[in-house]
C-alpha cells in the first residue's frame, strides 16, 4: 500500500500535447483508482496532468496547483515532487490525509470541499443514529429472510426522542447534525474546542463529560493528533449499557478494538459506523450483531454532493489562478 | 386464519374466582397470540377477562368495556358476543380492523392509542426515507457480505436536501414527519380531507395531483374505503422514475401488484415499507432490490411507546369507570 500512495512513473511520451491550450496546469496527485474519470470534469477550467500523464514530467517541477483525488496521502515526500506547488487543493470532507503543517510550512495554501459534503454527511449520521436505535437494517435482513410469517416477535427498538446526543465536533456538520435531531425531541450537548457563543446547547470540556452526560455520541469531528482514539473505552462506557456510538468522522477517533470488544460483551448498546481504523477492513465480529449499522465509509456519496463538491473545486481553481478569494481555504490554525 | 378471530370456548371453570374484587370487567378481546402476557399491564386497573378465561362466559353477557389487542377484528358478528358493551378500547395506531361504523351505530364509544405511537412512526418514516434515498439498509449488506474490499465503486445514492415531499393524511404522524423533514431541506407539500388553515405547507387537493408536484409520498393515513387502492399506478408513476413511496399507514392504500411492477420495470426509484397487504407476506420480487427497505410492520415498536400506550389504556379505562371524559375516543366522523 506505501508504495501505491507514489505515483507511479510516467509512461512514455504519447500523442498527447498541451499545444495551443491556454488553460492553467494543476497536477493531480492520487493513488491510482479506478474512476479517475470522475474527476475529468475539472478538466474543463485546468489543464489537468497526472502521473501517468506524458507531460507530466514537464509540469511537474513548475505546476503551481496540486489536487489531491480522495484521501490519498499527501506527505512531505510527495510535496517535493511538486516544488514551486502554491496551493493544494482537496476533494474530500476530511483533511487528515494532508500534511497541513507542512504546507503552511512551505507557505502552501490548502482549500477543502468546504460544505460540499456536509449535508449529506450530516443527513446520513442522524440515519445510522435512527437505524442503530430502530433497527431498520435488521428488520430488512429479517424480511429478506423471509424470518417474519416464521418470527413475528420482533425485538423492540428505542425511541429517538427524549434521547439526550452528544456531538463531538460543533463544526458545520455538527451543528446540521444537531439541527436535524431537534424535532426528533432529542436534547443536544457538545464538546469542541471552544464553548461556542451564542449556541443553545450545553457545552462539555472533555469527551467523557460530554459521554457521562449523553445517551449517545455522534462523531463530528476531524481526525488530528488531539482527537486520535479520543473515545477510548473509558468514554464509551460513560453512555451506560444502552450507549450509542454513530461515526461519521474518521475510523481512529475511535479506539477500535476497545469498541468491538464492548458491544462483544454487551457493555454497549449499538453502533452506526461509517468510518474504521484500518478501511476497508472491518472488524467481522460486528458481522453478525442486529445492534450495529455498518457502512462503507459513504456517508458523503450522492450525486447531489459530487455536484457540489465539483463546483468547489472548479471555483477554487479558479479564484486562486485568477488571484480572487479562496471559496474553502482551510483555516492555518486548525 | 378466519376462525382463529374467533375467541375458543371458554375452557372448564378453574380456581380462578372473582371473590372480593371491586375491579370493573373488561373482555379482552384478540387473536390468540403468544404474547398476551405483555398487555398484563392492564389488569392493574380492570379485571382483565378473555376467551379461555373461567369466567368469561359469566361476564361476557355483562361486560360494559371491550379492549381489542392489536389488529384483532372486531366486527358486527364481535360485537354481538358483547351485547353490554359501551367502549371499545384499540390498542393500536391505525383501527381500521374495528368496525367502527357498526359501533357508533350500536352506540359504543371507540378509543384508539392516540399519540402513544405517532412520533415512533413518524421517525420510522423519516428513517425509511432517508434508508431508501442513501441506501444505508444495502450498504450495512454490502459490508457484512464481505463486498467492500472487492467492490469499492459504491452507486451514488441521492440527497434528501432539496426534496418534495408530500405527505398523505396530515393528521398528527403527518404533521410529526413534516416537522422532522424541515431541517433537512424539504419541500413538505399534502394532501388530506380538507385544506388545512395555519399550515403552511402547500395543500393538493388529490393523491395524484400531490404526487404529480413532489419527488416522494409518505403515506401517514387511515385505511378507510376512501382510501383503500388510493395510491394506484397512476399516482405512483406520476412521480417520475426517481419517484419514492415510504408506507407506514396500511398496506392495502397501495396497489402492491402494481408498485412491484413499477419498482420491477425500473419505473420507480424505490420503496420503504413497513406495512403490506397481505402481511406477513411480501413480495418475493423485492428481496433482491437495493433501492426497496423492507420493515416487518414495526413502525410503532419502541419500549417507550409501549409504555405511552399502556398509559393511555389504562387512562381511558379509568376514565370510563369513573365517567371523566375520555383520553382518546376515536372521531365518531371519521
Amino acid at each position: 500500500m506505501e508504495d501505491s500512495q507514489q505515483p507511479p512513473p510516467p509512461p512514455p511520451t504519447t500523442t498527447a500535447t498541451n499545444g495551443n491550450d491556454n488553460r492553467p496546469i494543476a497536477i493531480v496527485h492520487y493513488i491510482p483508482i479506478p474512476n479517475l474519470s470522475f474527476f475529468q470534469f475539472i478538466s474543463e477550467t485546468v489543464n489537468l496532468i497526472h502521473a501517468s500523464d506524458s507531460l507530466f514530467s514537464i509540469h511537474r517541477p513548475s505546476a503551481r496547483a496540486v489536487v489531491v483525488l480522495g484521501s490519498t496521502p499527501l506527505k512531505s515526500e510527495h510535496l517535493d515532487q511538486y516544488p514551486s506547488v502554491e496551493i493544494v487543493i482537496g476533494t474530500s470532507a476530511g483533511l487528515d490525509h494532508i500534511d497541513l503543517a507542512e504546507c503552511r510550512r512551505r507557505n502552501i495554501k490548502v482549500t477543502g470541499a468546504g460544505d460540499a459534503f456536509s449535508e449529506d454527511v450530516a443527513d446520513y449520521a442522524v440515519a445510522l443514529l435512527l437505524d442503530v436505535l430502530r433497527r431498520v437494517s435488521a428488520a430488512d435482513r429479517c424480511v429478506r429472510t423471509g424470518l417474519w410469517p416464521v418470527n413475528r416477535e420482533y425485538p423492540l427498538g428505542n425511541k429517538l426522542g427524549g434521547k439526550r446526543v452528544g456531538i463531538v465536533g460543533l463544526g458545520s456538520i455538527g451543528m446540521m447534525v444537531s439541527k436535524r435531531l431537534e424535532p426528533f425531541g432529542c436534547t443536544i450537548a457538545y464538546t469542541s474546542r471552544n464553548k461556542k457563543s451564542h449556541i443553545p446547547y450545553l457545552f462539555y470540556p472533555t469527551v467523557l463529560e460530554l459521554a457521562t452526560a449523553t445517551d449517545a455520541l455522534i462523531l463530528c469531528c476531524a481526525l488530528t493528533d488531539k482527537t486520535h482514539h479520543v473515545v477510548n473505552r473509558e468514554v464509551l462506557t460513560a453512555m451506560g449499557k444502552k450507549g450509542i456510538l454513530v461515526n461519521i468522522g474518521r475510523g481512529a477517533i475511535v479506539d477500535e478494538k476497545e469498541l468491538v470488544k464492548l458491544l462483544v460483551e454487551g457493555e454497549l448498546g449499538g453502533a452506526g459506523l461509517d468510518v474504521y481504523e484500518k478501511e476497508p477492513e472491518v472488524p467481522k465480529e460486528l458481522f453478525t450483531m442486529d445492534n450495529v449499522v455498518l457502512s462503507p465509509h459513504k456517508a458523503v456519496f450522492t450525486t447531489e454532493s459530487f455536484e457540489a463538491l465539483r463546483d468547489v473545486v472548479i471555483g477554487n481553481l479558479k479564484a486562486f489562478f485568477s488571484n480572487k478569494p479562496l471559496l474553502s481555504e482551510v483555516n492555518p490554525n486548525n
